[in-house]
């Protein structure tokens, strides 16, 4: 008996799965963290996601500073005689989208702010997805849009005289342009949560 | 030795797995089925994946199409005197995206029938689906951009004439716009392919 023991205790050694012995090496980069389950995935999953909500939400604010800082500087951009804003085409386009573009960013922010502090959603999860990743993308469109068709006038304004008129102008043009970059790279992050809703 | 065998070979007869059973009922309704597993779902994501992999080749060989014309009209709009494309910047700048988005569609519409056809990866799927989205963004950009620069100018122009080189540009411009369009929803998909892609 205590032979038998002796002998078979000895030869039962636990082998290591082969599965777990492979899975090692293909853990070794960050991306494919995710795949080995375990709490430090769902962690870093998580810092992830608030930090992209953190980030969507900055970019927003940006973009909202910047959109209204154009909106005012063009709407104040009358100075008599030719020079007013409102003579012109592009002008007065520009000054709508980037209307359009404060509140649609106030919007956001505010949303996103109140989420943030009451943790209770306003809207559906993926209803709110669908809503950021159009949205930005849509607003995106308009401001450059809007931005390039300012900036051939402006550019031929100048060539003739420099004068207050054409500076407010060529600002309230850059300012729409940090917006649209605020709002593309936003429009970016949008697309990643979206992919990361459940089913599309 | 022979009884114990012939007792333990009868009482085991292979029972019809409980799984194959249950399955039909489920498979019945269309948008449950993804839910309940089986290969109904997986049949299904394979085709609607094929359905968008031959959908966005058709956006960007639309898209080709458009910024093609687009390119061949305006560059074949010289009629002499002021009448010519390349004494604007607008217009210069309209023909130049319109050479880079038939080169960008023309390459991503080569590698996609490549893929089709020969059933070989060229890239990498995540590289591509990030090529895919991040390209087609930028370039739906570029587009619009030229587009609404060079709206106004003409607008302009046809205010006081209306002849062959304003309406040679109108059309030019119109289907730069139609690229666009092709572009931006092609985004969109580019954006869902990249969703669905293991590890972002």
């Amino acid at each position: 008996m205590t032979n038998l023991d002796g002998n078979s205790s000895p030869k039962i050694h636990v082998e290591t799965p082969p599965v777990a012995s492979s899975a090692p090496p293909s853990v070794n980069h960050r991306t494919s963290a995710t795949n080995s389950g375990g709490i430090g995935g769902i962690l870093r999953r998580f810092e992830r996601e608030d930090l992209m909500k953190r980030g969507s939400l900055a970019l927003r604010g940006i973009a909202l500073l910047f959109s209204l800082i154009s909106f005012i500087v063009m709407a104040s951009n009358k100075h008599g005689d030719w020079r007013d804003f409102d003579k012109f085409e592009e002008y007065r386009y520009l000054l709508a989208i980037a209307i359009l573009s404060s509140l649609y960013t106030g919007g956001q922010a505010f949303r996103q702010i109140h989420e943030l502090s009451t943790a209770k959603q306003l809207l559906k999860p993926r209803m709110a997805a669908m809503l950021d990743f159009f949205g930005d993308q849509i607003i995106a469109y308009l401001l450059i849009s809007s931005a390039s068709s300012a900036i051939p006038l402006t550019n031929r304004m100048r060539e003739g005289a420099d004068n207050i008129f054409t500076d407010t102008s060529a600002s309230a043009i850059s300012m729409s342009i940090f917006a649209f970059l605020c709002l593309a790279a936003s429009a970016l992050i949008s697309g990643y949560k979206l992919s990361t809703q459940p089913y599309i």
